[in-house]
């Protein structure tokens, strides 16, 4: 399995993307979100997801060159990504809502767009301005399908929540997950290895719970995190995107990317910032001291995990399985660009 | 075990409130707030608190007359209950966040309160008057202790969230739960059935996985919903509720009550109210339209099973278990309220 380095992957998917039709910004914008999800270990975010851009590129499912409109409604920002890369609007919606956020609270929403990515990209990127962030994402059938609880059919996408609230002396706190049962990768990697999942997390074309991983691509779906919960914060993300932002809904059949709704908050609003964050401070602190379970080293804040990985591939490189890796030489070959012959 | 009305309930209580010290008005509001969460049949949030509440008052944990400060800041409210009942002040935010809301965006905050009940209370409060809201609450070790992911000992209450939509044609979608696996009430009644729990609901004194209930009640403690997502979902509310709002951390020791944080959204900004609501309208029917799984009668929305024992309760009245009736019984009682001689 070759290894890259982030900075090589982001050179070679940007030219890529560019190639195939990208304004040169564009194409660096994404390419970097991509990597920044493969350095966090969501490989499910990254590289893997070339082959699909270009080919919706060339399918006029994005446009490459869209700019998106940003239209701000008091603490409200409005984003029209106009058919072009989630990425760029969702970047841009943050930024929006960073701008609307001092003294109080903002909101931004994000539709019209491809997709957005990893949504925990976003909230990190408040966080690091100092901001708490909160955002719910509403995904179409082609990331995961999803049943409502007590149903035998998929009506909703995986519609990821993520958060981020900045520290005072510690990293901030990241989560980003999704609201069904397990990730589809997580199925898939079963399947490739031949073990059972866990019960609870898929059911079969007939709509029986299965713990067979080959039922979830033989006309099975996902279940929804935690029964009754997990599909009601589905729901949320569902209509919060979909109906809210207008990006449309996967449940009936009216979205074509992903909507996005965020919101922002100023740690320093209610109480003094200093207040805030020594509290946040003492909370990380409180929750690390927790001794841990049996077989676990130690109690981890939300994001530990990713920043751990992201630590190492920074240093190490990012591993890519053969089959992606061979994926993208391919696209890139078709437009003339050598991947073989680039520094790795 | 009697059956009362759900007006006669909410007599009874404000009654008993006002003779323990609570101005006419505040009594009843927390009376009604509390009887409302029975004919949800949420019980846990319901008659059974009243006792709790007596004696908190008679110890000088919550002043029965508080009478909560309102600081609006933009789209910001921020509300101080001066130790106070927490419906009060958590009613009053909401109304707060709902007058600085349509065109955009609101925030409300709750600190420095005593109990806030039913978190849905306020959501649906919200939604009646057209808005869409979002709320969460951190809560203390008296309303359970759950342990972070990975843990063996508990750090977190079991923080519930809560929102509600507006629906063109249909009934508000609502939804509010709990952050732990369980609420500590259904180990309470596997115990009282000699039934075991299912695996990943709580720990031991030891932080071993356990299906024994009494164990929860020998310094166990509950697991959060869904491993690390309920885990991540209690951490936000924690600090929301707790740092955000200031009313201090469960997990640091610092919490006297509950701290809010409510979002509300006003649903016709970014789109005209009309789309909004018949995409809405669109999801519910798309959602009930999902067939059943096997042994489930229908696909439910969230907060429709609160409304169908609304809705009996209403016409039929409230089922008390004898053992909470006799304890309200001999509260009233102190008070010189003959709870028998009152029509129910």
């Amino acid at each position: 399995m070759p290894t890259v380095r982030a900075e090589s992957l982001k050179g070679l998917i940007a030219r890529v993307l560019a190639a195939a039709g990208a304004p040169r910004p564009a194409a660096q914008l994404v390419a970097d979100s991509l990597v920044l999800s493969n350095l966090k270990g969501v490989d499910s975010h990254g590289l893997v997801r070339v082959a699909q851009y270009v080919a919706d590129i060339e399918a006029g499912l994005v446009d490459a060159c869209a700019e998106p409109h940003v239209d701000r409604q008091d603490a409200l920002a409005v984003v029209d990504g106009r058919r072009g890369f989630g990425q760029i609007a969702a970047q841009e919606a943050t930024r929006a809502a960073l701008e609307l956020a001092p003294g109080g609270i903002s909101c931004a929403t994000v539709a019209n767009v491809h997709h957005v990515g990893r949504l925990g990209e976003y909230v990190e990127l408040a966080a690091a301005g100092g901001f708490i962030a909160l955002a719910f994402c509403n995904t179409g059938p082609a990331h995961g399908r999803v049943v409502p609880f007590g149903g035998s059919r998929p009506a909703l996408g995986t519609n990821p929540i993520a958060y981020a609230i900045p520290a005072g002396t510690h990293a901030p706190i990241v989560s980003d997950f999704s609201t069904a049962a397990a990730a589809e990768g997580r199925v898939r990697l079963a399947r490739h290895s031949g073990a059972s999942v866990p019960a609870g997390w898929i059911i079969d074309a007939n709509g029986r719970p299965s713990r067979n991983p080959y039922d979830l691509y033989a006309g099975g779906a996902l279940l929804p995190a935690a029964g009754h919960k997990g599909y009601a914060l589905a729901l949320l993300a569902e209509i919060l995107g979909g109906a809210f932002a207008g990006a449309g809904c996967a449940s009936t059949g009216s979205l074509p990317g992903n909507g996005v709704v965020l919101f922002v908050l100023d740690p320093g609003t209610v109480r003094p910032l200093d207040t805030f964050l020594a509290e946040v401070d003492r909370v990380i602190e409180s929750i690390r001291d927790v001794p841990p379970a049996q077989s676990v080293e130690r109690v981890l804040l939300p994001g530990e995990p990713e920043a751990r990985v992201e630590a190492r591939r920074r240093a190490e490189g990012i591993p890519i399985p053969e089959s992606i890796w061979n994926e993208f030489t391919e696209v890139a070959g078709r437009y003339g660009i050598n991947v073989a012959a680039s520094p790795t």
